[in-house]
């Protein structure tokens, strides 16, 4: 492998530039020599599912991930019985389009619920029933931490040990991996540790900044690469070393980017991928 | 111990209602008979150190803890150098008012820095630097670890089992002891068991609430104890566990809060503690 920087393993996640169609998004990687994608259910379903794998397949980019489904959290049993149906659903979109995982963002405490040990545990129960579905249909499914920023409303799951300990529990590293977002795991003391505990079971790995100050909308503030805090470099070769092999998939929610010209952010994004990650997966080892 | 709601535990932090000068601040929870306060550098300076004492020693009120002092992270020496005095300053001021303990806020990344790792170190010999200035002085430091959030700007520790470690590491539990602050620690998966490898060494237990949608300012966006997804019954429950008879502040940053009327925000905080907390210090056991 050379040390040169390279896009050979870049993927961009649709939610980057998501003013973009399903349709404009992969012209535009094609034409921006960006070989990989991350695709979102909602625009996927606006092209339609049939197309949309025409459309993908004559591309020939790959995709690095279907995002998303899960939110397993809901107490009722009306909720946990939509939820089954929707995640089932989105295991067949994974498969139809033939990406790399499905991420499952856990979902959040319940209206009025302060339990989150009980929201947990359905996380589990609802990874353990969607697991042998997913096997069926060939689709590795994928858990993301989220910063904790994100526990009363998103998920309560929050970083990478319980994720992979989830992931465990519900089956095989090909069955269940974990998504590694730099933005939501930053921050964590058991960092480096958990990430080898992971070995074989990252399934993505997702990258974007945390600048400061804290947006005012801290949900779609995210910063491109090289104007935040986190050590990328390191992320990335700690990554490596975990095994994962994968396409490196830019996500960077910013209410500020989708206002800009698509073209444009996608060549902002190339340039910043390219100073601040490098030629092999995940970057190269900490100097 | 009788279960009927009481505020026998309760103190006010100083921040909670900004617009109060100290003198302001000890009068009003004099009145609205809150037993303790929490007291803030800044304002104690505005009145000056021995009148603050006076005040302070007349009006009986505990003094729950001093905030706050830290900040080891600069990666220059004249940094270093700085806060070292400024920390020792701290201590001396906290030994005068007989504050329970010296809340250390640890510090974020330096300026351009992105060594999480590095930082830590600095804080751990910044810590081990200060614990015997404090035993001279008897003063109990407490070293609190805050939202990952804040985790680049404000401190790098971000977690109860992270604040246990630095703190043993630097001294036995009578002489630096942890924070728990609700805002802060309560997502965390590994809170239960840290919360009990921190049995004897918690030194300030802090309340208040996370509240959603998170508020455009996430610093000062905090709930009032009710309004949000912290199961405060169950964490004060585990910090009573833990060892901690202390007194239990509440500490709102709240920019709508210091727009209102103190004498009336005080008496909704009071509402909020006999609603949310109990007559027990941390709260009743879990249902």
């Amino acid at each position: 492998v050379s040390g040169a920087p390279s896009l050979e393993r870049m993927s961009l996640n649709q939610r980057t530039i998501r003013q973009w169609s399903l349709p404009q998004a992969i012209d535009g990687c094609v034409r921006a020599g960006v070989p990989a994608i991350g695709v979102w259910r909602e625009p996927l379903a606006d092209t339609g599912l049939s197309a949309g794998v025409r459309l993908l397949r004559r591309s020939g980019l790959r995709v690095s991930s279907l995002c998303r489904a899960g939110f397993f959290t809901d107490d009722d049993q009306a909720g946990r019985t939509r939820a089954k149906a929707a995640n089932r659903r989105a295991v067949d979109e994974a498969a139809a389009i033939g990406a790399a995982c499905l991420v499952l963002v856990v979902g959040g405490l319940p209206e009025g619920s302060r339990d989150l040990d009980g929201a947990r545990v359905r996380v589990a129960d609802g990874l353990a029933d969607l697991a042998p579905y997913a096997v069926e249909n060939g689709v590795r499914l994928a858990v993301e931490p989220m910063h904790p920023a994100f526990a009363a409303d998103r998920s309560v799951v929050t970083n990478i040990g319980e994720a992979v300990d989830l992931a465990a529990a519900a089956g095989s590293a090909a069955v269940v991996g974990v998504v590694v977002d730099a933005y939501h795991v930053w921050w964590d003391p058991h960092l480096a540790t958990d990430l080898a505990r992971s070995a074989g079971r990252i399934a993505s790995y997702q990258v974007s900044d945390w600048v400061t100050p804290i947006p005012a909308d801290i949900l779609n503030g995210r910063g491109l690469m090289g104007d935040g805090h986190i050590d990328l470099p390191w992320l990335g070769a700690a990554v490596e070393r975990a095994g994962y092999r994968g396409d490196v998939e830019v996500e960077i929610f910013n209410s500020r980017l989708w206002a800009e010209d698509p073209a444009g952010i996608l060549e902002k994004v190339k340039e910043r991928y390219l100073a601040n990650l490098s030629a092999r997966p995940g970057g190269d080892v900490r100097p």
